[in-house]
């Protein structure tokens, strides 16, 4: 087992990575300060994993929400699923919240914990790719609007985030690629090395090989936790882990939540921004290739769905978390490995990125 | 114009206590950041004073939205409302805020603010004596469940509170009775001199007397002030601020959010604070006395419903907020002015005030 550490001051936390890391006793119980602990899992995971996390919290008071499995779900409704679940078993200010699934459930659980009874701690067990190397660190959590994605939540830190790697062998194929996308991220906007052992190593990924994989989500949380220990609340560089995101949000708008995966829209996301800041001759023709020939590789789309008009992209951006005093700002790239977030970008050469001209 | 300070470091602000303060320029503007301003209201406060308030605004791009009235919209469903409404606008995370009414308004209000794109600004313009001595002051906002008053919710400052005295003008007897129970909690824990003060000057209160009023909502807003600054996120001092408030918060919830107004549960709440306070010897029989006529000076219920049994109180305070590790704390007195939280009363003196008993 390797443990990171997410340096926070008195919100730090540990980040445990390894293999059979679900059922060892005494990994949670030391991050939990109450008597009562409720375990909100989904539909699909809940058959997988829930009795085995149920064991390893023989010692507490639990209680087990399952939510509807999928993007679609990611909304104010069944967060008030678990509210109402939490005041039925009169959980109390001092009760913990365990959040056993993939980025929905993660982000679903972080937010109530943050808002119930004003804050309640919580812990990430996370149980997808892009979940384990992504969404389950850093805090942020929060619902979709119908209007936009994430629009709604805290920034909330876990007491820890449990990573089994073994949890990755009942992860569909589509899930696991959706989780590269973020891996590649890491290399993109922080680490050219990173890149090119993923370009070496990516049929490892794909084939599951869990020494590959143990690495991949290492360097992936060392990067974002290095990232959300200088700048927790995202007033600056934290907004470079949104490569591809502005992009990918208004295609998972767009198309309904759960049809694009959510790794997916970045994976053509990332390609948009890197197109974009080609087009401005910051980035190479090449790494643009590379970039493209890494994303297919894994699996992953590398172009927004055909029936994305220009129009329909500015307008779901305009409401971008990174919009200041009206100004679009996007996250893109001056090399390989080097990410800038800026709002200093020619409006043409962008549509035309967004038409997708050659 | 009186300003007080509510001294939180970085996030510390103004509260500012005056007659004919709305359409003061200058008021505003010198509390928000970007360039678009939220105005949140309800449809009995919006006729009369929000286009003043736009008014003080014209500099800004602004847009509304006009809640219903009453503690029973205060929930999820209206919280989305505000949600939709920003996202339709096209509000960026640099926008503000403005809570334009009581205390539902404002807790609403306050909870869209510190959720709406993980945090935004917000300012309180409270127009009840309820919100102007209590909730508008302290950073506490949420929304209720059917299951538990506010207990959704978040800690998030404003930017500044401004409280104009004159709007009481147009506030019913009832709503000013409701606000006046929260002046009495002031004296009850904090200040034996202005209980006594408050005994002097009821009738000027009720009166509407705006240098009586004037002095009532000063003194409240500095103890509130002082409390918060000592114990912002209710870790220990804090909660004598909820003295009557849990069995109020049971009366509410149990008569259906709206039935009893909040100061009017909570005046109820307070004398059986009292009257349990009594029967461990804490508090002498006059002093019971002494708070029970000062509360029916004001127009205030001194008992709950008479429909409410010893179960139900138990079972609704059962997920109060300050039970710790299961047990059930109660903000008690052991002096006129002079209040504690705590776990150990007896059980059985809990339940000779629950029965009302002599």
């Amino acid at each position: 087992m390797n443990t990171l550490t997410v340096d926070l001051g008195t919100r730090s936390y540990p980040i445990y990575i390894g293999q059979a890391l679900l059922g060892t006793p005494g990994m949670l119980a030391p991050h939990i300060g109450g008597r009562q602990v409720m375990v909100v899992s989904n539909e699909t995971i809940a058959p997988l994993y829930l009795q085995t996390v149920l064991g390893m919290l023989a010692d507490f008071d639990t209680a087990t929400v399952i939510l509807p499995d999928g993007e679609q779900y990611k909304n104010l409704d069944t967060l008030n699923m678990i509210f109402s679940s939490l005041l039925e078993n009169r959980f109390n200010r001092d009760c913990t919240l365990v959040a056993l699934g993939g980025g929905v459930v993660g982000d679903i659980t972080g937010f109530a914990a943050a808002s119930y009874q004003r804050g309640v701690a919580f812990l990430q067990i996370p149980t997808t790719l892009l979940a384990q190397v992504d969404s389950s660190v850093g805090g942020k959590t929060g619902v979709n609007h119908p209007r936009g994605k994430n629009m709604i939540g805290a920034f909330h830190q876990p007491r820890c985030v449990l990573i089994d790697t073994n949890t990755l062998d009942t992860l569909d194929d589509r899930q696991l690629a959706a989780g590269i996308a973020e891996v590649i991220k890491y290399g993109l906007i922080h680490d050219a090395g990173f890149f090119e052992w993923l370009e070496t190593n990516m049929e490892a990924l794909k084939a599951r090989d869990k020494q590959a994989l143990g690495y991949a989500i290492e360097r992936s949380c060392a990067i974002k936790a290095e990232i959300v220990a200088a700048d927790e609340r995202e007033s600056g560089k934290r907004a470079l882990l949104n490569l591809g995101h502005t992009f990918g949000h208004a295609i998972e708008t767009a198309m309904g939540y759960g049809n694009w995966l959510h790794g997916e829209a970045v994976a053509a996301g990332m390609l948009m921004a890197a197109d974009l800041s080609a087009r401005h001759g910051w980035l190479t023709a090449d790494t643009v290739q590379r970039t493209a020939k890494l994303l297919q590789q894994a699996g992953l789309p590398t172009a927004p769905p055909d029936e994305m008009e220009e129009a329909q992209f500015m307008q779901l951006m305009a409401i971008d978390k990174k919009v200041v005093g009206g100004s679009l700002r996007l996250v893109l790239l001056k090399a390989l490995g080097d990410a800038i977030v800026t709002g200093d970008f020619k409006q043409e050469l962008l549509s035309e990125t967004l038409r997708g001209g050659a």
